[in-house]
């Protein structure tokens, strides 16, 4: 470079293209691997995410082995084996070693993947920290080979580049198993990858996960249902989730004849009368071939599809985890005294179908002494989930967090800064189900403050508050009832005594066990009461 | 799709390629396209960042106009152009029509853009929103044609689409010019593409800026110097920030013949007799064809690399204001009654160098007085600034604020909540200059939290915060001296009355010249001291 200034000929010298692996490369902080111990967990839970939706969408109850080695010096070896369907031996290179490709972004359905990035940005960190390829076995069928590949990335290309390639023999059913070698770090706290299994075993109830920790713990989460939840359709899009530059390349690219049957066969809740109506307001013949609108027409197109009223998206493209299986969830890993849970009706945003389910655990193994023999009062713990996997990081930039600390909660019975979250023995679940979920960034730690989405997180997280308040109202009228009974235990004897003096009476009455008997009832019909909630 | 679960060959057939393009429009928040009023602010920011990038590479005092002009329907259109350099005809439609192309990502030069995305990402968000085209006037050469392009971009395949093309005679010097229509929303407040231009001033003030608003209005940002800042120099990687899967592939494309000229070449402070250690402690020849090292030798090497000691990197590949501009930035901009700037010395965050400056401006405009006629004291305004570019959004996330938070400003004569920041009539500027800035995200509007940087962040402003609270003492000491002048005033003419009396003088002494002279003399005593500072 020369001292004076540059010439745009100069200039054009340096212009070159990014491959998006290079851009990762550099930019590896967008992807989840800022730090050793944020990098060891997004490598275990974009492995496992990835194993539970090849299992979901094969149809096969989950069974997941997770493994982590300590190798020293700050590496680990990351081992994911699953019983899913397995892998095309075609496939393997690029799903696992080519960042942007994959089967789930151009659909739209619930997955926990969707952008095609995850696997094989573990595969260029551990490249980029040991260089190490990934190891990928993969069986696609029951009496078949299993194939083994050694695959790093080309950065430069974005390409797989086959370092080693074989087949063997394996005797188990299908499945597939990653052994990635990171620089990493582990520690057993709330960003560890333990914290991450059991909370993905919570939401995934269905799904038997066995993890070797790093310090060589065996954990099994063992299944609460043995029923896999019901598989998501795929979907059109929604004609009011459409933006103008999309529909333009949807009406190029189409292979319907017609306007009319362009908008029935891409888009949901578009049927012959409403096709019609959309092209008499926008002032456009229905026999028209899709690529001929001028740009005024493919405007007044738009607007018209936005005007004419539809049903809602359909909602089978989601798959929520259900009141049930997410109170049985919630109960195998907190051992609380009080579980409510609550599955909305499904809404919408931006033309994109989403659901939302919460939960509320209060009390028991929730409650904490503090050094006076008190109750002490922290804030409470929210367990914060998209499409079924766990969020762990970015808490405050997340469209659950701004919901839940929103809420008026000493309305509900528990302690509250504003703006903050409550305090109290409680941990409240909030778990968000789409067909795209809207992430803040690549590495999928919060979720896009929509106003759509935190009305109906508010409202999901109310109603469990709601029956959270009665619980615990019932557990003061319960105390107090029982202080009540306690006072009259000591008072009666006297009175006994002091009648029996009146009475003239001498004989020594036993009046224990029909005190006991009385109390007992009274308690037991508190108790009922509280119950039948 | 069966209803019953799908084979691995089924799963197959649906996985594809995900072009870029394709993923920032479905995922267009993650580039600061979030919602309309930050959209329009993004894509000015967008064409400024490069018009002013640009010109400094050429070598020529920045001239931009920047034009909003609404155009009803929540439509804008949105003018920039500079007197810059010009681009070639040939690289036009990439710069401006692809995703990840562009001159200042491989290498290691201060500069605003760096990624090669931001200009075709407000192409893309005008083409998604209107489905209009950008169209993009530039002239390379003083003497030559103007070359004119209408563009859209292709998103599957994330190429330029050439919608129109044209060469026009123009009479001015070089420069370009962009044009996009844009759905937005504009107000007047501080994300406003307003606060973004004045803030530009600030940190620019060799740029002279005219920007006519959607309102009509026009507002003129003088030149505060007419030279432009040092042009920063390009610098190879420093050995301490080199990671291994970096080292693997530089080994293999090197040109070098041996691994002595390849660390002397590809390296920044590596000269014969550090490359004759490293490859000592690393127990590899001197002489070893790069591309022959096993993966125990690669490993050896970066280690050695990492032990041996070098000089820091260069820091001629940064371009800081320096505290002379950035002191006559801010008083353009703020009317304070004192005002502080510092620049520290270049530091190293992973290898890559970066410098901190920063201002406090005191007083002045900035005291608000409340309903009470006290002095309202609301927070100071945090000015956030990368490699001259303004930040205005996701402060919480920043590196920046983190560190003014945790300053105790109670020592520095401000009152502060515990890790906030802090209240009073002050404006803190803070400005990182790197050659790499890492940014959280793709939109450029928070700093990552390196401890490094947020290391430096904290000296800078506590240097100048020093400054501030001795400005803020001898202020309440000539405040206190006044008052102490003001009593003497009103007590010394009984004194001289009693006196008179005492000496039987009848004459009447007019003692309020005198008197109003030793009044003076102290006050400009006070006065004198503190502007010494």
């Amino acid at each position: 470079m020369t001292e004076k200034g540059r010439t745009a000929e100069e200039m054009a010298r340096d212009q070159r293209e990014i491959s998006i692996a290079e851009f990762f490369e550099k930019n590896r902080h967008l992807l989840g691997f800022d730090n050793p111990s944020k990098a060891l967990l997004t490598v275990v839970k974009e492995a496992v995410d990835n194993a539970l939706d090849a299992c979901d969408e094969a149809g096969i109850l989950p069974e997941i082995k997770v493994e982590i080695k300590d190798l020293g010096e700050n590496k680990y070896k990351v081992v994911v084996e699953d019983n899913g369907p397995g892998i095309v031996k075609e496939q393997i290179p690029k799903i696992f070693a080519k960042l942007l490709y994959g089967s789930k972004f151009h659909r739209l359905r619930q997955s926990r993947g969707q952008q095609g990035i995850g696997i094989s940005a573990a595969v260029l960190y551990a490249q980029l920290t040991t260089g190490k390829p990934a190891i990928i076995y993969s069986k696609p069928k029951k009496k078949g080979k299993t194939h083994v590949f050694y695959l790093k990335i080309d950065t430069i290309k974005n390409e797989p580049e086959i370092i080693k390639e074989d087949v063997i023999d394996d005797i188990k059913n299908t499945g597939t198993r990653i052994e990635l070698i990171i620089e990493g770090s582990y520690a057993q706290r709330y960003h560890s990858p333990d914290e991450y299994l059991k909370q993905t075993a919570i939401v995934n109830p269905w799904a038997h996960i066995v993890y070797k920790s790093p310090m060589g713990e065996k954990f099994d989460f063992p299944r609460a249902v043995i029923k896999l939840a019901k598989r998501p359709k795929e979907i059109k899009p929604h004609p009011h989730g459409i933006e103008l530059g999309v529909l333009i390349r949807m009406l190029k690219s189409t292979k319907a004849r017609n306007l009319s049957a362009f908008l029935q066969n891409e888009f949901s809740r578009i049927g012959s009368s409403s096709a019609e109506e959309i092209c008499r307001l926008a002032g456009v013949d229905t026999n028209r071939k899709p690529q001929t609108l001028t740009h005024e027409e493919q405007e007044k197109l738009i607007k018209a599809m936005q005007r004419v009223k539809l049903m809602r998206p359909p909602t089978d493209c989601l798959s929520p985890i259900g009141e049930k299986l997410l109170k049985e969830g919630l109960s195998k890993e907190i051992n609380a005294e009080f579980i409510t849970t609550v599955t909305r009706e499904p809404a919408v945003y931006r033309g994109i179908p989403f659901q939302i389910e919460a939960g509320i655990a209060y009390g028991g193994e929730l409650k904490k002494k503090n050094e006076e023999g008190g109750e002490e009062t922290s804030q409470v713990k929210v367990m914060r989930f998209a499409n079924k996997i766990p969020l762990l990081y970015e808490p405050s930039g997340c469209a659950i967090t701004k919901a839940v600390s929103s809420i008026k909660w000493r309305r509900y019975g528990l302690d509250q800064s504003a703006n903050s979250l409550p305090r109290g023995p409680a941990v409240i679940a909030v778990h968000i189900a789409s067909a795209w979920v809207p992430y803040t960034s690549e590495s999928k730690e919060a979720i896009a403050n929509y106003p759509e989405i935190i009305k109906e997180i508010k409202l999901a997280v109310q109603d469990c508050a709601r029956k959270m308040l009665m619980y615990i109202r019932k557990q003061t009228r319960v105390k107090r009832e029982t202080e009540r009974l306690n006072i009259f235990e000591s008072y009666i004897p006297l009175i006994i005594e002091n009648a029996k003096e009146l009475a003239g009476i001498k004989t020594k009455i036993d009046i224990k066990p029909i005190l006991n008997k009385v109390v007992k009832k009274e308690l037991i019909k508190s108790g009922k009461e509280e119950k039948g909630d």
